[in-house]
């Protein structure tokens, strides 16, 4: 125990020291998450087999239906997931699921596709699927089943998976791990406020279904993973519903991973998803905020939306504020589970009905701590995940955003005669800010990437004591060959040319999800913003 | 707290009580484990990036180290995994890709596998792929992972994929979600012993080895989740090298995720593994068994030929006694990880080779925590990996399990008249316990199955208010459809026909992991043994 102490205490960042860290999706996590998980682990429950964790996984159900409702997923379900990349790659299996099926219910029961084109079946809708499968006997459906994706015939015939180019990374791993492949991935450009552009992604598929290339499925983001921006998922939605006039359909995934619990900020008391024009009232009368934070048309519209999409990722990891690892995932209809899962549970031979799910048939995992339920559990009921719980969380985390967008905004350094100005990324989304320092009069973007990197290093574990340190951030690069010109506007407000973008390629800047919630007062504010200020004229004057 | 309070008593198995619960694989966790999880929960680090998990990100790297070392691997890697599951479809993950790999040289690096045929390069070994890597640039690397099978082509060329009938269920789900298909894999026999029929296997690549049709790759079991039985890992080792001769080869992953750690027991102080000659003395010498039992000169091989597999699944979370969710694989070459790698991480671009690996690049997960890392750590810096450590461990687990089997074997009940036997499986490769108690005289197979069923529910949640139970334990089902007449033997023993067993189809068996370290006293296996006695005693006068 000494020496796990020993290694831990230098070796641990300490986020739960609220005015020093920001950078990663990290903070202090809820005490209620942590004792939760703590007692729930003496009696070590295992939530893949029901007999093992009747608690737990009645508490992961309930947790489940939070999820649901969180998204207004009337007849939705959902669940804890090992991570987010996990519940990105479930998103990914289901949407090659639904892809299939069509094509399975031709060869299993053609007669309930009967004088369906191969370019129609491809572009079944999940409902119309379910419609099918509602249909069938249990052995048509394991036929069906049979007969899926899960045999692996026909997948490289589903089509394209469209992603914006501020996908996580993870997207990558999901088209490797299922089999659908990176070569069936189509990425869009952002627009120079880092969202994906939508009208990029409309002619895309428009393009593509002029070519009779079937859509496997589009990916959404909200909060992106290094700008914390929020893809207009309202016009993607709308899109889907006039291409499906057109006979053109695609599963629609959301990536809100982080954003997630960002929905609650719009939930009234009884869980309803109130009029744009009620909201400031809403979060007026319950006290989000204490200084002016916008919550734009966009945000509100993009959240509302999501509504519609097939499933979504949700990581009660990140601005759920429980402790590693719980990621999650809701699905737009229960009966989606069935298509993808495996063996009739023991559960059901004995007819019981009031038992909670045995998840192990419904999930990519197998094996998960009935403690990351409990912990989650206790978190939800802490903080509901309306306006008085998470929502109020979740907005003073985006108010200390903007508290420190603003602050970087005025800051300016004197170092060693030199002008050191802060250029802060207007990326006001959710809680993410990211800003360059640049020396005034500087011309070479490269030299400036370098003092940034170099201020990331004497702020994170690579050059220095995380524990001595006033301040601890993250960092980014945003690359030309994944952001295009988006970062040009931001380049151009610095001094740089085009030529000078063109020629550098990438632009470093620091990076921090502002996720505290206690700097939603002046005073502290005030305290944890100069110290921060003087942190960083510290190190500018050690790198200068 | 209250409500988890009142939940969890009534609602979680009380493992931690030795003689109450021998079902599934669950007993009291190391309290190092349980104790390292809790404090590193508070620093709440995420292994699946460095640069916020510098300490736990370098414990998961020494525990990584350990699982090479557990198998031998003089040039391995490892790392924790989230379950099982996920450690089976990481296998899966590598075998592809390595599978693929030759078909992508052909396509960027011709002059590499020149004069090869597609059926040499689809049984070239991952040690030949190796070769050829090394000698690439980065960017002929990279471009030819992009022509693997990560891009989507080719997968459904790269052959058979070879399963027993007990595998874990998870593999199933692997070569779903992995794209491979379930029209790939080929399920071989259980003699039985449930020990994987090796003739057939040999017989079965042969076969289609004359049909040119390639093998992806074969997994071999060690702890089969309802017996506890261990494959013969030699000899698939000894055929495959037969089989290279011949330019055949498949991808081995063991299935350890049960009995892994059970390779302790044959490592020496100094983690040789030693000579069968000098088990015994070993065993003496380190005082792990106090009752007779016999390590087979089948289970010693079987566990010394692991270190030939290329990968291979080890769940501390089963036999390792640490918390719920850690799994984790073993690769036999650390170099077969650039094989499926993405992105050059931070760290890399730093050049600062003695900070741990960011494993975000190498693993189909994303965010881990560093808790678990941390746990797993305790536990192994407590108990080392050989027979000093969970070789005692895990060995007076195998002797609490012959002490059961040994005295179930003695038991017999009189029950209103009626004569209760006893028939216990034998299957003494590990620690698992299957049985079956049968009304004397009774010729029906499926009223004695029913009569199990009956006292699994009483002996379970689903019947019975667990806390005040005296005893709790699992069961199983053999089925004729993935058994075949395996069970067939055993059930002659107990009187039934063949004519029974083709009619009814199945029987079932109460299952016991016995996972707890403490009854290798006679006092207390006594004391245990006979409450466990009584309450099956006064169970079966309830049922009867």
């Amino acid at each position: 125990m000494q020496e796990l102490d020993r290694r831990l205490r230098p070796g641990a960042i300490p986020w739960m020291s609220a005015g020093r860290y920001w950078g990663q999706m990290n903070s202090d996590t809820l005490t209620p998450a942590m004792i939760a998980y703590s007692y729930a682990m003496l009696s070590n429950s295992n939530n893949v087999a029901l007999e093992s964790s009747m608690a737990t996984s009645k508490m992961e159900s309930e947790v489940g239906d939070d999820f649901a409702k969180l998204f207004d997923y009337t007849d939705g379900w959902g669940h804890i997931t090992h991570d987010g990349s996990m519940a990105n790659l479930e998103g990914m299996w289901y949407a090659r699921q639904f892809k299939s099926l069509p094509l399975a219910f031709k060869e299993v029961v053609p007669e309930k596709v009967e004088g369906m084109s191969e370019w129609e079946l491809l572009n079944m809708s999940v409902e119309d699927v379910l419609k099918i499968m509602a249909t069938l006997t249990p052995d048509q459906i394991n036929d069906v089943k049979a007969h899926s994706s899960r045999s692996g015939k026909n997948i490289q015939k589903l089509g394209k998976f469209i992603v914006p180019y501020t996908k996580h990374y993870s997207w990558l791993k999901a088209l490797d791990i299922s089999g659908v492949g990176l070569d069936q991935m189509v990425q869009i450009p952002v627009k120079s406020d880092f969202r994906m552009n939508v009208d990029i992604l409309e002619q895309t598929i428009k393009d593509l279904a002029a070519k009779k290339i079937p859509i496997l499925g589009v990916v959404a983001v909200v909060g992106t993973t290094e700008e914390g921006q929020i893809d207009e998922v309202d016009r993607i939605v709308k899109f889907r519903k006039e291409m499906e006039k057109q006979g053109v359909y695609f599963y629609l995934h959301v990536d809100a991973a982080y954003g997630g619990y960002g929905r609650a900020l719009f939930k009234d008391e009884n869980g309803n998803y109130v009029e744009y024009d009620q909201l400031a009232d809403l979060l007026k009368e319950h006290h989000v905020f204490n200084y002016p934070v916008k919550i734009s048309k966009h945000v509100y519209n993009a959240f509302k939306a999501i509504k519609e999409a097939e499933s979504v990722t949700v990581d009660p990891h990140k601005m759920g504020y429980v402790p590693y690892a719980a990621g999650g995932i809701a699905i737009k209809h229960m009966a989606m589970r069935n298509a993808i899962s495996y063996f009739a549970p023991y559960v059901f031979e004995k007819k019981t009905a009031s038992l909670p799910d045995m998840l192990g048939s419904y999930i990519i995992g197998g094996s998960k701590a009935g403690a990351n339920a409990a912990a989650v559990w206790a978190a939800h009921q802490t903080l509901p995940l309306n306006v008085t719980g998470y929502g109020r969380l979740v907005g003073s985390s985006m108010e200390a955003a903007q508290r420190f967008r603003d602050f970087l905004n005025t800051l300016k350094f004197n170092i060693k005669g030199k002008t050191v100005n802060v250029y802060a990324l207007d990326n006001p989304d959710f809680n993410m800010v990211d800003w360059v320092l640049k020396v005034d009069g500087e011309t070479d973007l490269a030299k400036t990437n370098e003092l940034n990197e170099k201020v990331f290093d004497f702020s994170s574990f690579y050059d220095s004591h995380v524990y001595e340190n006033r301040f601890l951030t993250s960092h980014t690069i945003f690359r030309k060959d994944t952001y295009g010109d988006s970062p040009l506007p931001f380049i151009e407000k610095m001094g740089f040319s085009k030529e000078d973008w063109d020629k550098v390629g990438e632009v470093t800047l620091l990076r921090a999800a502002i996720m505290t919630p206690y700097l939603n007062d002046d005073k502290l504010f005030d305290f944890y913003s100069k110290g921060i200020a003087k942190s960083m004229e510290e190190k500018l004057n050690e790198i200068l």
